[in-house]
């Protein structure tokens, strides 16, 4: 199959890349601007970062560039190139992926070693620094790479290096050592799956069993920022660094598929549980500090220092997918519907040339706008900034969107199951059929039948959580006949929310979402002189399209914040609050911004 | 004047440690331990770590330890040394002092640059990294260092060290360069105060001068991490790294005070003025970030993030003290008194052997007890730890609690000043006079006359801020007789405390004081089975000795934190929620705590 994750078992299947075919719409306007811009820019940046530039000159050592994860840069733009010429539709980038496809083959030590800082004249021993040197992390997304120039035949001499890298790993980690970055797991498995060679699953297998044994060294962040703090089975939550985490648990899914430990697939799906209910933001985004990029306490998600890193959202992504394939619960889908609309939507400019590294849902004061070439130290989240010294969101995006097809549509020996809603033709289920909708800006969702055959079979619409109040469920089964039509209609009316009383950073306080996107109040649009500091919303009253109403307060400076009584929100005045959703802020200069409204 | 400031003018004068002895009660109890205990334990732990050793082996650079700022760890201490030794009742160490100043002299360049990790064989060049070297701060701590060892002639010897440091650095940045940490202002100045060398003031206020045009190389966290972002006079608030920021406007406030530049002092008056109304916890203490350890914005005050670092709060009495003296103005005295009884008192354990580093005002689960040996990783404030890989902090209080003697009491033409209470004799203002208080576990404070002048003479209690509407102003003055007593009752009934409704992370809660303590709710106490998540408190009942009503709310666990309507918290029971002070927190294990209670 045609695309990045392929169980051989689970309730239900993928569908390859070249099956779905976006038409347009949110999503297919993004994958188009995908292809055309971003991994271009990103290319250059590479380039320009020297990262490129470090697999061309392997002997003069004392020039290396970045830091120790930058060769991965180059492997996640690569399999971001192979999806891309490979989708319907998509942008080739020949001479570019050869061009890295040459520098990568040439950079290979004889023993099948894979990495630009390590163990060259000059530079540290290789695995001299499992905490951070980011060996494994880096070969994992070469695999990753590896498996997709294999699978979309793009550059399929990838397949070959890609064994020495993995069977140099199965010797040199033989005995013991685990990465401090997880990635290589999901990556062998996926590796095995496209090889066969079950030594590579076996590795993994044993990476996902060696971890929480506090063999890394100590470091001032805990043993628990390398999930080596307790073993994964026995966690009960994600924890600590929260892209090592769910990248972990990715490949923790996919040894329990292979191999069929159904313990450890259960386990995984409580923790990941226990995370959706306790350490995620609104948003879909996760990561609540930070210091260490990592999880908070349960119910610790302060709007105004939320992290949510822009990988954590892939990787979440990435993760919920995997859960889907395996157990053909089809709630994972309100996950990524939610994180794709409020997270990697908001990620990207319209032109696909910057990023948000991470996501603030509180914007306090305005974005200081960087001089020009100063924007790339701007890892803090309030305005999109174009690479960065630590530049993984770019490409981990651009794997994404080129590959947004397979996490559409599924398949089983019953029919098909569209999870997320998007303009697209599809075939999958034994059948092909058109999908149209403007989700998110409308509710409607209309599927014609294209091809089917003339059993009957089963086509199911996710319903998502927030419509199951309203809008039966979308499941479909009979003989379909070609031009046949189904819909579901799903309640786009703006809706109230509010958080957990165990939310301290959100108490007093409720957000508007609209369908699966998150809405917020950005200073632009609000009326002359109302800060977004004064303001306070009546839920009693129901929110329209682009509003909220409330009144103004008028906040009272003392010298000192803390009174011996409640001050007294003199001459209250009514004022609307126009909102818009969450992925449109920040599109229009410095501004402040709040997804979550104190209440009157 | 035997102490750390003494400025050559203000409205109000320093009194030298001499002419204050503590007699006991909250803080002579814990300067006896810092003597006996803390100073001695800090020496070990200097010695262990390797960072005294840096200074006896200066060609054997490979093997230096520690990080650019352990110098600056050495020069605390042999401060503290130096005002134990010369307070009434301290305890000399002598030896060690004595070693402390064959170490640092025998370290000096011939050319007056003192530091042991920079322009030796094989170290980096001499301020080849002014943004992280830290040479000017550890020689500024060494400045300090010197001028208490020659104003409590311990050391006398070191002043000819300092001299030639300073000069040196006069040479060395007469043209250009400021440190990216601040601290040689404010010992330039010092020293200048000591050896009437005005080049040593004029160097210091240059460096103030010329901070803020970005001459720093640039950093992920900004410029304004160093306060190298705005010049000083142009700031509106304390930003930034907040020690950072504290010591600089120290600098500031002592150049101003000997330049005369009126303009500056009540510049940085300003700036702490807003720093203190939107920028501090209840605690009194200072940066609401740990990643940069940094303020954060207006109102941006997380309890359960709160980073609060020790040296924040010493530094803040630092300045503090400073705009007293300045300016004489008694309000700046509450400010200290709030740190030293809600940051200072909680940082330091019983026994003197263990420290918070960082101080939260939340803590959501209980700390982990790190194995025997792991203590010193631990900078997050879950509990206290024996050391550091970054050990400011002990020593930081450790020179603040040996000369906490001048912190209380001031004088000026008229007669003496009170701001601090606690049991001492005091000599000042042309007379001795003893405090006897249980303050803070009462409110009574009576003041002995032993000896006075036959003129009338005016004696100062300041009354707190939070006592003002229950007692009169505590001013006396008349012709004062031996054996005449004064007294000023405090209203110690406990309070509840309410936060700006703009501090997000607190909307919606209360909190307890009595007199300058603050309450906290630590698990330890509460009853059987009762979660610190789950219970509610109600405002309307004043609040008892120990403890305050309230109810308990039952969680709704549920698969996702949002919902389209408020939980109901079914079935409340009535709780009683027993308090104790903050400070009191964290001694009988780890436990879960909140200071910020939600409200019924």
């Amino acid at each position: 199959m045609t695309g990045p994750v392929v169980p051989s078992r689970g309730v239900l299947r993928p569908v390859g890349l070249p099956q779905v075919r976006l038409t347009g719409g949110f999503w297919g306007r993004r994958q188009e601007v995908n292809g055309t811009a971003t991994i271009g820019h990103n290319a250059q940046w590479i380039d320009r970062m020297g990262w490129s530039g470090n697999f061309r000159e392997p002997l003069k050592t004392a020039r290396r560039r970045g830091r120790e994860f930058s060769d991965s840069e180059v492997y996640k733009l690569t399999e971001a190139m192979c999806w891309e010429s490979a989708r319907p539709g998509g942008h080739r980038h020949d001479a570019r992926l050869n061009e890295f496809t040459e520098l990568i083959k040439n950079a290979q030590a004889p023993d099948g070693y894979l990495h630009t800082a390590f163990g060259r004249p000059g530079q540290p021993r290789r695995y001299s620094d499992l905490n951070f040197g980011h060996e494994l992390y880096c070969n994992g997304h070469f695999l990753q790479a590896a498996v997709a120039a294999a699978r979309t035949q793009k550059a399929p001499e990838l397949l070959d290096v890609a064994r020495k890298v993995a069977d140099h790993i199965c010797v040199a980690f033989g005995e013991a050592g685990i990465c401090g970055h997880p990635e290589v797991e999901t990556a062998l498995v996926e590796l095995y799956r496209v090889t066969g060679q079950r030594r590579y699953l076996e590795m993994a297998a044993t990476f996902v069993e060696r971890r929480g044994y506090r063999t890394l060294a100590e470091h001032e962040f805990g043993w628990g920022y390398f999930q080596d703090d307790v073993p994964v089975k026995q966690a009960e939550v994600f924890h600590g660094h929260a892209v090592r985490a769910l990248y972990l648990a990715a490949g923790a899914v996919d040894v329990a598929v292979e191999t069929g430990d159904d313990d450890l697939l259960e386990k995984i799906r409580k923790q990941f549980d226990r995370t959706l209910a306790r350490r995620t933001y609104l948003t879909g985004g996760m990561g609540s500090r930070h210091l260490d990029e990592s999880y908070g306490d349960d119910f610790q998600l302060p709007s105004d220092r939320s992290y949510s890193e822009t990988c954590a959202g892939v990787a979440t992504i990435h993760l919920a997918h995997r859960l889907l394939l395996a157990t053909g619960d089809m709630r994972y889908g309100d996950i990524v519907d939610r994180i794709l609309h409020n997270v990697i939507a908001t990620a990207v400019a319209d032109d696909g040339r910057s990023f948000f590294y991470a996501h603030t849902l509180h914007q306090r004061t305005p974005a200081e706008v960087p001089e020009p070439g100063h924007e790339r130290l701007r890892f803090g989240g309030a305005g999109r900034a174009p690479w960065f010294e630590v530049s993984c969101c770019p490409n981990n995006v651009a794997r994404l969107l080129a590959s947004l097809g397979t996490y559409l549509v599924t398949e089983d020996d019953d029919g098909a199951q569209v999870h997320q809603f998007a303009p697209m033709r599809a075939e999958a289920g034994g059948m092909v059929f058109d999908v149209d909708t403007a989700y998110p800006d409308g509710g409607t969702v209309t599927v014609t039948i294209v091809e089917a055959p003339p059993e009957p079979r089963t086509l199911t619409l996710r319903l998502p959580q927030w419509a199951k109040e309203d809008a039966p469920e979308g499941v479909f089964r009979r003989v379909f006949r070609p031009g046949e039509q189904l819909r579901m209609e799903l309640p786009m009316r703006p809706r109230w929310t509010f958080p957990d009383p165990r939310a301290d950073a959100l108490r007093g306080c409720a957000a508007v979402e609209v369908g699966p996107l998150v809405m917020c109040a950005e200073s632009t649009d609000q009326e002359e002189g109302v800060s977004l500091d004064e303001v306070q919303v009546d839920t009693s009253v129901a929110p329209e399209a682009g509003a909220v109403k409330g009144r103004r307060t008028k906040p009272v400076d003392d010298d000192w914040p803390y009174r011996s009584h409640r001050v007294s929100t003199e001459r209250p005045d009514p004022v609307v609050v126009p909102l818009l959703p969450y992925h449109r802020w920040a599109r229009r200069g410095p501004s402040t911004m709040r997804i979550w409204l104190p209440t009157t």
